[in-house]
């Protein structure tokens, strides 16, 4: 996590002024509780509420305790005792540092995760807008970077809109992953604190209670909320890379806006180098990066051992915001895209029209040519084409043996991009519901 | 993939038999799709089924043409020829090859997915069973390797069926991820077949239809399969690293089963090594492996280029076939596994009650005494305990500082498990069910 | 490793046969060293050489009886009793099965990176015949995907060039990492055998002695190999990736050779793809993943655990066979690489001069004109080149303002190919050393 | 990178003041050779050098002109411009932004290398005073975590130290792998810069020139630098999970240190948890991970693309503080590792002298009784031993049928630890050369 990668929202998640008051309201729910179980003093946990609720916890004060005591949730609870008074030893009674720490994390990530799915709604949001303007857009589609056969603009940016669609379907279940809340005691047999704590806890941070912590939340769920960012951030390195061929010097369909005061456009007009999605290509490599360790973290020794914590402190902040990064400025990139849809035709009619050829073999097997004539036939009329030496269109139409098979209407047909854009309604429809169906 | 980490019925998912029935069932489906929309005359259908139902592929035979036509569909369609005889010049119709490919590259992905689903449902029986076995076996619970306080070992079985549920859950969700069938053309675009076709062929085949499709289904889907595999595994290798730690000389509170014949045991009779475990803990490093090149295929060029092939070439039997036979090992260990709760009782009591001191700490603060001499008096018979120089109960009972404080059958409820456990009941019935809670 | 991506070779070393081979002469030559020690019968190390030489080990044999033993070496040893007689009983002492297992790893590693590094040698080899063929043929230099300024062909083979050398001492140096041997008993003590011993057998192996075993050699030093070639398939990758852009319908300037019988040629001219980068692409990313688990294998427990020998069952075979395979297709692909200079030549023109803007704006500054007026003077003349209205340099030369400046020669000068090129004989000594200087 | 585990010295590297203090040098000694070439007057050169020697950079302002500019290096010359004076128009003739940026990496990593070597050095020192304090300190060998037979702690030390030698190699090599400047200009073609401007930076920098560069250095030299780090890092984590077995309640051999203030020592005096050890098996899992985008930074597009930068924005300082953190935190633990001896000897004899059951099953043997029998001897009386029955040497010396085979002189002789011991200097000598041999 760098700034230069990062967004304010994101960021505040994971700054200490945040964890100390989630841990603050950890603590002083789970006082409520002990106090309406009779464990502690109603008047306690009133207090606490009452010093801690808009109090300001002092990040210089609690470091300077920590440097003394080495233990965070320590200097923060003596910290919490300046601020609330001698009540604050009802504080944390059986509680394990881990509950508090493992439930602030879940908190954290399920906070992350919800940035995260807003940030695939924009990005939805524009690749809909995207899509629909460009519906009909002919463009060449490539495989291999070779091209195939027509298909519209549009249909890229659908086919992105039901990926990440997906992506937010994946991120909805991660978070559910870390919904969850421990407040289980030293290792997670409720033997200092009633199980009800931790369900009054877990239902007013808005998770739900984990069936068996042991002392610490099972990795495994971490694992699978970060090889899920993982997942997403090859997402948006596919729409990235899609983005720079197109951009290409040679391509030019595409390019990434460029504001007016940008460096160096007019002088060297075409050097407008695609490198926001360069940048997204090399960010989603670092988030897939972070779900390996996020997976060898599961495997703690026995009830928990604390090798995951290092990882931790570094993935959660580094994967969530540099993903947040990416996608919004994935989302600014699609959203003021500049798509050239003369340059689409240009790269469509580029090969003089032998992108048809196998539309024109069709047409003649089912003329009743042979399959190997009709192949002869196209391959003679392909190969000057090919070499640069006139129009598919035009050699067909002067070759009598095909002709002889052929109208000249019915070659022309073979020609029709329409022929080739008469699902694009259906697809959209199956993409953006019946809503994507234009009217008639 | 090697046939030493291999079970028959995974491997046969991935033989050239079943890739072939496969295909065959796409292209005849597909052919019935087309006859009844009058693309193909409905004889023609019918043939196909009729020879191609119970034909074996020759897998010879095929391979031989694919040396001449260096296209593996074309070879096999060209063999599916000899078999239905003219007919088949009406199967594949419109068709492009990765509508084949990627259609049956997901059933045999959902086929393996069932597999594994199944693994996990006997591993949680196993689980099930020994976690009620020794739902009140006292054992000491580790945090950082050092003993912390009591638990049972069913508490800990329990944790670990939660957690393989919970890998249920994302196998399911997995499987669903790529239960999808493309039957697009060239480009995705449906223009040589009707999206009817594909309908037909993803229903006859228990899939849905792609929504957006660009000659291959996209890439995104087969990383969360991967993915997911590789958090499964990572769960594999925590409970087998569990294992591993309880069979260490010292600890001895469990061990893997050893067959009669199995070689060396009884003239070094400690010398039963924990290889399956380890073997286990191997296999889920290279689960977890598979995930990243999985991730990398999501980025495809443009509609498709054919990177991904070769991965998932190697990854689609590699990742299935280790992590299915992980989890029936696993299922094996668990359920022959030996457990010693002697020796976990034997390890409880090491520390000379120790353990319990935390909670005399309590009991004496909850008795008036103030918490910097609660602590001195703990302190000062501990000390001796960790020295070796008696035992913590008889210590306490013998200070007469505490004993001011409690009396003697206060301090012996401090060293009663009982204390511990009363919690056990509750944590089995969030993971169990109610069944999990036992009869009154 | 599957055959399709396979080399016999490579593929060789992983066999039993192989394997059997070379424990064979491990045992044999430590038989030996124990003869020369007197610890065992001269004879009975003549007679182990005598009957083993050119014995064929019966896998099926050593398959059988290990299904009984559960023990692979005791099988071998059991088979090899068979064939020599009595005095096998002097084989194996003082050893242990990881000496045997261990060192014969090491072995098969240092054969494969010897293929390797054959193989690279052969991809070098093809790389300075093509550099050296295209020293001078000018290409655009892209940067972000877009024309920067010109370089040659040359260069870019140059730099390949100089990349695999890179890899090639990589690969000796991983190689050196590898040859080690271990004969050093039960825990690595030599306290059953005289560490002569070792040292003989890695002598007559071509191995140097681990200077502390722990029964295993460490896996440290295969991390480092694994590691190795990964960053090596890297490289394989980014060549083939180069060849990818190369062969976009838009560009093409390189193809991949298509043989005469290859499919589809000529009907579909331009539908030649680059699946043979493509294939290697994928499999660069199956030899980097590689890398992960032998990183994991490194922390084994105390002086040895078995998890590691999974990993290496698998990535032992998959990792060398893949990047040797992708090696030998690449220097195919090199070798045979269709260059198309006319289109990079036309590729060049394609922006009507502006690739040299940036050499006008610095002629005009040198002659006098301020910074600010240059930029306006290129930045109106390269607009409507931009535009498709017209050519660079000729409205250069109808700018009164420029030709104030600049005379028609020095303008010319400005886009004069040579200018760019007249370092390419020093960049290609660099790399190829003084015969890379031609002859003048 | 987060401040928790980083060191002062290594986070410099990556800091601003830095950044630009090693991009002024890099400018001003290419100005100084431009000025020797003549391209640029002399006093340009001084002055620039007379004015930025000392000169503090302004990171604040810089930043301030970029956010206008958008371009790092442009922002950084125009701010030198405004130290400098007019001169600095003289500054950067020729050069293009990735000269700076690309030889300013190599820089850094070069220097962090040097720290990280040094580093190793501060272990190799710790970790060979403890080994030659413990030569002879006997502790089980343990194999799959199951007692096998007698090494000495220093063996394990020494293992440790010969690993460390092999990563401080690899340390070197890396720092070698990336120790090259580029000075090439836009495409790397000098087309506007001589090569000798590069020589000379080079040689002023303490590099290399890079022998083809492409506007940048090429990433598979990064690539090998990091994917070295992540091998000394999995060596991190090995040393740092034995230790962390060592110091298991029913180990406990060795313990971290435990400065007197840390929390919580003396009332639960068993409760010195391993967090320094943990902790590191974490770290060495990110560094790992960093391994894997750098690898795919290899793969740029052509000449250049940007997708490494955010990349290596990341990892540059991650990897190396983070490995830097580790390995000095990993020495101090070394240093004052609490090394229990006496707790070695009694989990030696923990198994009442079964670790010896090999050796009297070889004395048996050797003294003529048949295999068969001698198996049955030892199994007889091990059995009882393992159901805590009794001592093994006793039973062994009150069996008839053993004394009739060995005296009891013989018996004891196989309890003999020296047996095992008697190559520990050879050993040592080995890592530590004939310093090693004690004085006899």
């Amino acid at each position: 996590m760098i700034p230069r990668y990062s967004r304010p929202a994101m960021t505040a998640i994971w700054s200490p002024e945040t964890r100390f008051r989630i841990w603050f309201e950890i603590e002083a729910h789970a006082t409520t509780a002990l106090a309406e179980l009779g464990v502690v003093p109603r008047e306690a946990a009133d207090r606490v509420w009452e010093k801690g609720r808009d109090a300001v916890f002092d990040v210089a004060r609690i470091d300077e305790i920590e440097a003394v005591t080495k233990h965070d949730v320590i200097a923060f609870l003596t910290h919490l005792a300046e601020i609330v008074g001698p009540e604050a030893r009802f504080v944390h009674q059986g509680m394990t540092s881990s509950d508090v720490l493992d439930t602030c994390l879940n908190v954290q990530l399920v906070r992350a995760a919800d940035i995260l799915i807003a940030d695939v709604d924009a990005l939805l949001s524009a690749l809909k807008r995207r899509a629909f303007e460009h519906r009909m857009t002919p463009t060449i589609g490539r495989s291999h970077g070779i091209h195939a056969e027509p298909v519209t603009f549009g249909l890229k940016l659908a086919q992105a809109y039901a990926e990440f669609e997906r992506a937010r379907a994946r991120l909805v279940a991660a978070r559910e992953e870390v919904a969850t809340c421990a407040i289980s005691g030293a290792v997670g047999t409720f033997a200092n604190i009633d199980p009800r704590v931790e369900a009054h806890v877990a239902k007013a941070m808005g998770l739900t209670p984990e069936p068996v912590s042991t002392q610490v939340i099972p990795r495994d769920r971490h694992a699978m909320f970060f090889a899920t960012l993982g997942v997403v951030a090859s997402s948006v390195e596919r729409l990235s890379v899609e983005i720079r061929h197109l951009q290409r010097t040679e391509v030019l369909e595409a390019e990434e806006f460029f504001s007016e005061g940008q460096k160096g456009s007019s002088a060297m007009p075409h050097k407008r180098n695609p490198v926001l999605t360069e940048n997204m290509t090399g960010l989603a490599r670092m988030v897939r990066a972070y779900a390996l360790p996020a997976m060898e973290n599961v495997a703690l020794w026995h009830e928990r051992d604390i090798s995951h914590s290092s990882v931790e402190r570094m993935i959660g902040p580094d994967a969530t915001v540099t993903l947040d990064f990416a996608l919004a400025r994935l989302t600014g990139v699609v959203d003021k895209l500049l798509i050239y849809p003369a340059n689409m035709q240009k790269n469509l009619d580029r090969l003089g029209g032998l992108v048809h050829s196998q539309r024109v073999l069709l047409a003649l097997t089912q003329a009743g040519v042979s399959r190997e004539d009709a192949y002869r036939l196209v391959q003679r009329n392909a190969m000057p084409v090919w070499r640069g030496e006139g129009d598919f269109l035009t050699l067909l139409k002067a070759d009598p043996e095909v002709t002889a098979a052929l109208s000249p209407e019915q070659i022309e047909e073979c020609f029709d991009l329409a022929y080739h854009f008469k699902h694009v309604d259906t697809i959209f429809a199956r993409v953006f519901g019946e809503e994507g169906r234009p009217e008639t």
